[in-house]
């Protein structure tokens, strides 16, 4: 065992990719480190240091995965104010940690609820609202507004190349009933007229506001903007990012580009050095065409994610 | 024989969509409508009435496929003039129509060598241009660009769901020797900031000065213009709308659903009555965001094309 | 009789204020030179002066109302290419007067006609269209559209204080049949989102595009600008001001207290040495929010008329 | 009794608009709360359950009129922090309530001249100051300006149709002896440029930061924001609406039609199926358009009335 | 002799900058062809080829500074036509030739004086202008506004480093009798509050309406913009670029570093490989900045230069 | 002595401008109280008063350089919560004051190190960066990217006319051995397009986010806003104003007219009654050209001011 049964496990699920998913990715590291610190408490191993144990231990999960929010952010949530605690109250540290893996899982476990209430408020009867990718924060508002509220809607969703998040969010949507429309990415701004909202989710929110969401949100909310249409990104407040904070500035994957040339007709070319792809993962949704992120404590300015953030991590009061 | 053999056949292939693009479906209805005027000469069916005659073909021909800018305007172009002839003159109607149709199809035929380039000489050394969709002009230009004047450029084309046009632009782009990058639509914006130029081509441009193009082209025009990347369109003058010159509106096709949702996973859905798709086949880039219309003339100001087709059609002089 | 009988009545009728819209001032003004020119020709009084003595007539007429376009339109084109003849070919003159006088009678009388057609062909079936003030092109083009195409359509109408020209535009247009609501001035931006398309007339255009209408009619067109709804101006070109085309700018006058204090409540506040009122009768719609002109000629672009003039004028060719 | 005898005299009061005004209405609430608070407490009643009937006497109060911030937040205040209180304990209940009671009474008592003194600050020697409707704070700031401050200002109102409280705020200004001058509604783009700045009051103030205010002050604020004149928006905190923090949208009321028909000649048409009227009573004005708000706090950005709500209902610490 | 006497010596002048201005340029370049033309004729030894010769000639002077508008413009109105003339004609040669010289000669004499009354005609009594370099026909302008007209107006220059050419403005103005105001070149945003309307002139314009003027004019042009203080370009036709028309770009000169650096006290970091300096000296104003370009025409917008160029070049008619 | 020792000698220093830059101005403050408090507690002269005493000596300063930001907030916070104690307790007012001026000193002395630190984390590998002016705290970034993080960078730098602090930059960066081009004031547009990021001080920050900085960068700031390059502001919160919180409008000074004039060759002008010379030594960038501030807490949007500045000085929580 090099650094805790239970966090070994979880580092290995997610490099293998077993784990995804900000939420689940964010409770198994809580839980996780809780585990860990609790045998090691029972252990009497480290006697009189099990502070710094679990320090190190934390510092280490948040190396497995330097970018990943939701992880780093469950690693923060759980360590919360224990370097207060004198160095060898083990006791003290053990208190404290299960009280903050106890209210952290609660905040991830109610934040879906909490954000399909809130973003279902939003929605005015008899509006047609756009969506792109799948987000199952948007899902759960979409799900609460018509079925819950009872509000008449009708969902546009685009495909969202070179992955279809998009059709998988169709699917859903009509096993809710939901009465959806299947778009190709690039018509979003012929069909803009006739949307009154744009919902979409995030994978991180930088702390000046943008939304890093996949591929062709940003193109969906600069239509939505020119076209005057409000829009809101639904995002727990566990994926904005800390690091960015100073500065950190967050870097867009480009996936293989296989996933565009697969099926294309042009296999053959793969080998022709004049022949490139680009396949970026995601972009960036400046705060300036965000109305509101729809998190579980309420609809925050996209302005205000510095200001939660520099409050969370204790950089002001 | 219903209108004229030539005509007849020609109506036969349009419809049945065996004759497609601009330049070939001008030069056969002007050469068609030609033809059949020559035979009625030569029978003398029509001996003193050969104007009407003609007139009444030009005018079906038209009638057959409405909304077809090339073709409308080959007919105008083939019976410029004729109405100050006088009546029972058939020589000099005969004489002029074979004037008009030569003009015309030489104008059809170098339109796409000097749109070629006049829109190389845009082109600076080391410009990275990107286009959507497919277009023989925006090739032309970017063949005259790279291997006759030699210029340092690579190419991004947008794979333009759901027909692929871009993915057939990059074929042969690659052909023709030069670096060439494949995105899915949805990146555009993303990608944009490492882009100096865009060039699309259209289908019809109205008498305001928006361009009706493949769909997905006022998305990348949106996106170009929020980065001030310069949009230039590739356009013969012959796809020109005079119709909107009197205010009548370009109506944008729905094209089959079939084309989205074949292959998506979806076909299950297709009954099902909460399901649609919106499939716009074009879409309307307006003038605010076209730097300038690349014509066989000069590069010309998106507005002036209101002026140029009234100065055509004998509104203004 | 000081300059000729007509002419004389003509000045004392708009000084009067007898005589009002443009169409009416403009033909009275082309029918009472032709009038006295005839009148002129036949005394014989001023034999082989009669180009010289109509000059002087058509500068007096504009001198009696500088800013009137209208008026200065009519003698314009009255006088159209006189000053090519030879100064002694009397009957020529008086030939050429009567053309110009027919042709430009003509015009005027078939532009609301063709104003009404062409505006007719932009509205689309099942359109909301907000206007302001009154206009006698606009109320063309809506019963064309309603009446004559069967369009389906709605009008909002601002009421236009203080003189409430709006609301005698609703008695009119509900005396067409076709449905009207009536809003106050201020509530046009909060009602722009349930609006597709306003027209608007005018009472000028200056060569730079813009539109001197009725006070409140750009800050309609802001609203309609900011929401990305289309604005088109209903003019005849004879409303295009020649003068502007050297840089003469227009002024806008402002109208009496009295039509915005009386029954206001503040009577008693004319003589408070505090209390001011200003009271603009017009305002200029910048060509930036002007989707075209609806012209009896053709829909132009705003930056059009610029060169529309200086051909007219002999500026240009 | 159905209340509390203070408690139902208010709702009767405000059901009826004989109490109108923000101040007024939050200090009679948090008043009559208290007042029957107290007789309850006295009565002995609920003996160790005040706690509770008070609770139910705020929900009920609210329930009388739900879109009233004002009052919503003066139930707030008063029953702050209560639910902490041991169920039980009536005195505390009592005491806390008390002095509830007398900092909310004393927040609103103070906030007008606050920002008074707030809003003056901004206000440079030599300015002209554009404003609408009618709005207490906004002539507190002004006299501050001219009469306290000694600054040289003139001011302009629209007269806001079709209630004219524009026309009451010129009576009052000029009473303060503050030059003051009447324009029409739709006459604020064109005067804007005579402006320097814009100071407008607001009815509620949402969580993303819009104003609430009269119909017509959105579109003054697009015509100073289009010419760069800064808005401000004179408003005490307790105008915050502390529902809109969880999505829910303020509904705009629409007044009744005979307010714009009255006198206007078209009575005879209110039968007529064909006419309808739109009166909406307020508009909002967007967070971009505002430069900040004047409150009794601080000039405050419109992006952080979120986090200060939030902050408030103890959403956030 | 190389090309002809007059011809070659006007290369040499140009060459070694001994002739500079637009308008001298232009004129003497007519001038010189006209005269070399004349030699030929008369002595005779191009008998039957002189046409052809002259064009070889103005082919010539136009290499010896490809980049120089006002050259290339005077070459190709002394040549205007003649290309229609018989091969072997050359009376008819010399004549035309004589008769464009003269016309040229007049619109280039003539111009300064047309474009300094329409310029004065824009200005309203009591405004004040913003200008940046040197430029004789700004300086018309205002001459005619001040001392023909007599508006009452004051103008601020910025003194445009590194050349100051703005300087030089200043002590002319100040000369006509000018109230004038120096300003650095960087404090054209914060007092252009206090600026009603700029004037600036330009070295050449391109077919999509730019202006190519002095370092510094696109940022007060910028500036301008954003504040809507309307700007004009004060340019006679004659600067327009034909070879925009075909989509050459403009290539904006950088002048020498020791412009900069002299005097800077930085001189001895030139040899130190880590120090550049970047001196462009002009940039382009787009025609969206501009609200007009004051030629000797009319005032003409922006978006016709290409249409003028067009017509000018037999492009369209 | 007047007020104290200490504190009468930098109140000297200061106004003889032999103390200058925020961060030395802001520590000297700070210990001359501090000193001068000791003295007084240790003289024994105001026992039981010391609290009085000391609160005068702030105001008193404070009065000495009434704008001076840095000034102001050093006395905020050395008497910071010093209002609290008990009025008699000196042994209390000594402690906390001592407690202050060590935590501010030490905040004053490690903000540049943090920004510099946080801005360098903004810098990506291969960029460009512009800066105007000279600033520290800017100089700090660069360094920090380049010597210390070994980021490839190379940097633009106006040279800020008329005091050309702007070449003082140059050489210093020089020196650090950062590639560096300096440009004139004037083409900051010009070039934008070559550039990446824009970094520059400020001397005060208002609440409403506005930065006042050296004359120039309001002009580079809307430059780089048209052309989206993202602008970063470097400023520690001590240059934050508390009193704009208050609406207190920010001065901007001019300063003397021979720092234009002289060398210009206009010297001889100053007498001349048409010749004026406006030299405003600042600007402000308002937060809408502003992506951040890099302070030395965390990259803080603009829109944070308020609510920081708030919250410091006790008006919110």
């Amino acid at each position: 065992m090099k650094m805790g049964k239970n966090v070994d496990m979880l580092i290995d699920d997610i490099v293998a990719a077993r784990l995804k998913g900000a939420s689940p990715v964010a409770i198994r590291t809580a839980e996780a480190i809780l585990a860990d610190t609790e045998a090691e408490f029972d252990s009497g191993t480290s006697r009189g240091h099990l502070k710094m144990t679990v320090q190190r231990l934390g510092a280490e999960v948040i190396k497995s995965r330097p970018t990943n929010t939701s992880l780093r952010n469950a690693v923060k949530n759980t360590l919360y104010k224990i370097e207060k605690i004198d160095d060898e109250d083990d006791e003290k540290v053990l208190e404290v940690i299960r009280g903050n893996v106890a209210a952290f899982t609660e905040t991830v476990n109610t934040a879906a609820d909490r954000i399909a209430k809130l973003g279902a408020n939003i929605i005015r009867d008899g509006t047609t609202i756009l969506t792109g990718s799948y987000s199952s924060m948007v899902k759960g508002i979409l799900d609460t507004a018509y079925n819950v509220l009872g509000k008449d809607i009708q969902v546009y969703v685009t495909e969202t190349r070179p992955r279809y998040q998009g059709v998988k969010m169709v699917r859903e949507l009509l096993n809710l009933g939901i009465p959806t429309t299947l778009i190709v990415d690039s018509s979003a701004r012929h069909l803009m007229k006739d949307v009154d909202l744009v919902i979409i989710g995030a994978d991180t929110v930088s702390s000046d506001g943008s939304a890093i969401s996949k591929i062709g949100a940003s193109l969906i909310a600069l239509a939505a903007h020119e076209a005057r249409v409000p829009l809101y990104v639904a995002t727990p407040t566990f994926k904005f990012s800390e690091e960015t904070l100073s500065g950190v500035m967050i870097a867009i994957e480009e996936a293989a580009a296989s996933q565009i040339v697969d099926g294309s007709g042009l296999e053959d070319c793969m080998d022709n050095p004049l022949f490139k792809v680009r396949n970026p993962a995601f972009d960036a949704t400046p705060p300036e065409y965000i109305r509101g992120l729809i998190t579980e404590l309420y609809i925050m300015s996209p302005y205000s994610v510095g200001d939660y953030l520099a409050k969370m991590s204790g950089v002001i009061d």
